[in-house]
């Protein structure tokens, strides 16, 4: 019995690594096609963000009936539970790389955003990935190294985020309202993706060390 | 025992219903602050959101103590796991109001919203606020009724997210690249405000039917 109740906490974990791929999976395409325009990677990341829903509940249920058949108690509680609340994060960063790629779609054949900002987004969109891929790392070894290096890459996306809307304000911005509007919003999905990748790192760390880090994350 | 475990159920409840309160007020306070410009008013629902997200944390951590102490199995289990859910849903609520209020402050003495969408803004504040008094209607009474007329207020609010996003686009849009953007960020925090209510409405009426409605409720 024990051992089928250790099985089931690493498909669990298993599960979660799975979904953690897909996610950085669909935010390369996702950036990828924004930045580049790109309308057959835009699909894709649409199409495809169905079956991070599905996986996510999916380990739900898997979740829900580990607690209803074996009653889990301290830290197998606290994994299952933590798992839940991870599995709803990464289905949220899987929505707003479909978000961006929605974007990238709705502006096609155009770039969504100007020349001036481009380079800004290039950076949005490698460090989204870092965090992305770090975060299956993190979710395979539980190293916190990883969940550290994880933080780094929120606080420079936090930074570009900040100089996208100080660009919006200078008085030399010169873009139509749209393209204000969806640099506005573009540079909000990265720094909310970055921001769900910290608030499952720092689940992790939880889970690892015991002791929560308070943290100023919006959940929003 | 079985005393102790449906009293702890019945807390449970009790508790979603307070912070569901405290979320009606602080979207009240929010709404009224942005539109009309009120500092005093925007400053007590940041101040005051703190208090939410400790009440979530609270509740959390009970459901937690009850999985772990009582093994609840079919609906009991469905009814705590549901908490979970419905109290995260709840926390970011509370984080839209203070973002919606965050904005108010921000651009005090004026107002966000430039007068040709004033009354829309109106409206949506009118919607947002129904729902989350309608909320707590439906944790309370468990009347599906609600839920639907919390679906119907929801499409309001959609109608009205369209029409700000259409509103941008025209032609005739004289508004500064910073206006632009606080009137797309609002639109959508008064957006994503109702959606997080349709998804705490949609787990009530899974939890009273046993029928789970499939949505295209976005969770980002």
């Amino acid at each position: 019995m024990r051992k089928v109740f250790q099985e089931e906490l690493t498909q669990v974990g298993e599960q979660l690594v799975e979904i953690s791929k897909l996610v950085s999976e669909a935010v390369e395409k996702a950036t990828t096609a924004f930045v580049g325009a790109d309308i057959d990677l835009a699909e894709d990341v649409i199409a495809a963000d169905a079956r991070i829903d599905f996986l996510q509940n999916s380990l739900d249920e898997r979740a829900i009936d580990i607690l209803a058949l074996q009653g889990p108690v301290a830290s197998d509680l606290r994994m299952i539970v933590g798992s839940l609340r991870m599995s709803a994060s990464l289905e949220r960063m899987g929505d707003l790389a479909r978000h961006i790629a929605q974007l990238a779609r709705l502006r096609y054949p155009a770039t969504v955003v100007p020349a001036q900002l481009r380079e800004t987004f290039k950076s949005f969109a490698e460090q989204d990935l870092l965090i992305a891929e770090k975060l299956t790392v993190l979710l395979e070894t539980r190293d916190l190294e990883v969940a550290r290096e994880i933080m780094k890459a929120n606080a420079a996306v936090n930074d570009l985020h900040l100089s996208v809307f100080k660009a919006i304000a200078r008085s030399d911005w010169q873009e139509s309202p749209a393209t204000t509007v969806d640099v506005a919003l573009a540079s909000r999905y990265f720094e909310r993706f970055a921001d769900h990748g910290v608030s499952v790192a720092q689940k992790v760390t939880y889970l690892v060390t015991g002791a929560w880090q308070p943290s100023a994350i919006e959940h929003s």
